[in-house]
């Protein structure tokens, strides 16, 4: 089947502006006015501090358009900037969308990034409300920044979190890092023989939704607002859980203690050990990507986050002079050291 | 003279980062928190909307790195953003700063691009709250988000025009496009003898400074408020004074007509005649990057704006099917036509 390809310079920036701005739907109150001046225009609610974000996602670094589809990444590109203001306790409102693209990308091309940002926006009622589009000598550009509001006193920082607190994390960690040892696998099988059609197992589509579709928390912000719960500070885990734990450690000038048998990696378990020779502990505190929130909080909420369904208690806040540790199940204790993403 | 060079991956994110956040200035009481946490947090000022403009600077689309001085191009990534928010007839206060960057460059390279970053915030008074620092496979990205705040009665937006309407421009016209003839000539030259020095004629040097170091008009919205003028419709001059009136025409539902004779372009009439072979008209119409301020204001303003120094008014707001059109000299008429940037 031909699939239709309209090239980007038929229609012009102009164009492809005209194209977005048609397609735009507002569910913000906020938002004044959007694409069609030179600034987008929003009316803070009273008493409401403003969040600001913005993250770039860069082809070959971020994303290999191998095994993204276009219409995940545009999701994606929104999904993770969402993410950072849910990590300051903060409800997103807006976005804007900045990309540089090449002339090998077409105008349906664009329309299908286009598709993909649309649903996160949809789904997390978020408003696009502007961008700039521009051309690239090369790979594919992703420039989102993203806007939120919350009360000063209920903003979540790095810097709050106070010895005897208790450390917690949403959802479960290390699944997103799988999934792209998965789709890495597949396409290294397909360039050896591109006959051979990508074989994606059932039991590794949870694993590959979590790298291609990730959701950011913003539900949890809710849920702790309704059970009368402030972070005392908090963080989203996008470079791995080691590399966010040392970043509230360093801020709140406090050690972070953790223990193996709380990390909720059982989804990645059995897949790791047989198929990848990859300890769970090392995906879940090194693999990034995830998206979850973690979170420290005073121990008298213990009782209100112990009822929570998607929340674990992994650890204990200590103070400073104690050291950053995993309790392992051996009876070990292993400094927690950072790798993040080295993209240099 | 060896330059030092201090490998990017050496110091890596986390250490750019915190390279970057040490040397940060604030200027804004708005900036509650800036570099440090997923995201910042402003106290926007009651009764004002918050301004949010971005835009995304691509190497070998909108720099060419060599004629372009690092400093200047983080200068400049700077301004063209404060112009967003100054045409809007807003204030800004803070600007986020992505960048995607390759490891052919140093991060001596990176602090040349900040120290430009920085002078531009020094110089505006706006506060760097925020950004990603990341690699890229290729060339250099540079996105920029600026926020600004103005009373809503006070925005400017492209849609209000109305007919009988003065129309006004800041500054001069088209030397900024002149400015890149000359320099994308001076690199002709080197790159058919490397040995051979750029040469810089002294007269040229206003035009050059115009296309690397522009400035953003927020001058005049101090200047418009003081002398209690509110521009009926305004927009910045980024692709060239057809395209914005254009713009402003589309969204007003009105036509612009405008003179030739009273066009600011006698900066560059003489060069532009001799050296290019180049006509001012054109220059000033299709150039583009001036980032001056095309205004409309009603009739009654007339001797007000005629009182200030740098605004020249070029025409006049007609009814929407009286034509786009710019009299010549010669006595002719001549539809206005965009060709803005043809990135694509």
């Amino acid at each position: 089947m031909e699939t239709k390809r309209t090239e980007i310079q038929d229609i012009g920036e102009f164009g492809i502006i005209d194209r977005i701005a048609a397609q735009v739907q507002v569910y913000q109150p906020s938002t004044i006015f959007g694409i069609g001046d030179d600034a987008a225009g929003i009316a803070v609610p009273p008493g409401q501090i403003v969040l600001v974000s913005t993250d770039l996602l860069a082809e070959g670094i971020h994303f290999d358009l191998a095994y993204t589809p276009l219409q995940h990444l545009g999701y994606k590109s929104i999904v993770v900037n969402l993410s950072d203001i849910a990590a300051m306790n903060g409800i997103p409102a807006q976005v804007t969308v900045s990309l540089a693209i090449s002339n090998r990308f077409s105008l349906e091309a664009i329309d299908l990034l286009y598709d993909g940002i649309r649903s996160a926006c949809e789904a997390y009622h978020v408003d696009l409300v502007g961008g700039d589009t521009t051309s690239s000598r090369s790979g594919l550009v992703i420039s989102v920044t993203a806007i939120g509001y919350q009360q000063e006193n209920l903003i979540a920082r790095r810097s709050g979190a106070k010895s005897g607190d208790l450390i917690c994390v949403t959802g479960d960690l290390g699944a997103a890092f799988m999934g792209l040892q998965i789709l890495t696998r597949e396409k290294k099988v397909f360039e050896v023989d591109p006959e051979m059609q990508p074989e994606i197992k059932e039991e590794h589509s949870y694993l590959i939704g979590r790298q291609l579709k990730p959701e950011a928390r913003t539900d949890m912000v809710h849920e702790l607002a309704e059970n009368g719960i402030v972070p005392s500070a908090m963080i989203d885990i996008s470079d791995g859980l080691a590399s966010e734990l040392l970043h509230i450690a360093k801020q709140s000038r406090v050690s972070m203690q953790i223990f193996e048998e709380k990390l909720p990696i059982e989804n990645l378990t059995k897949l790791a050990a047989s198929d990848f020779n990859i300890s769970p502990v090392t995906a879940a505190m090194n693999g990034g990507e995830d998206y979850e929130l973690l979170f420290t909080v005073p121990q008298n909420h213990y009782e209100a986050i112990s009822k929570m369904q998607d929340v674990s208690i992994i650890g204990v806040v200590k103070p400073k002079e104690s050291g950053n540790l995993i309790h392992l199940k051996s009876g070990q204790q292993v400094g927690i050291q950072a790798q993040g993403w080295k993209h240099f």
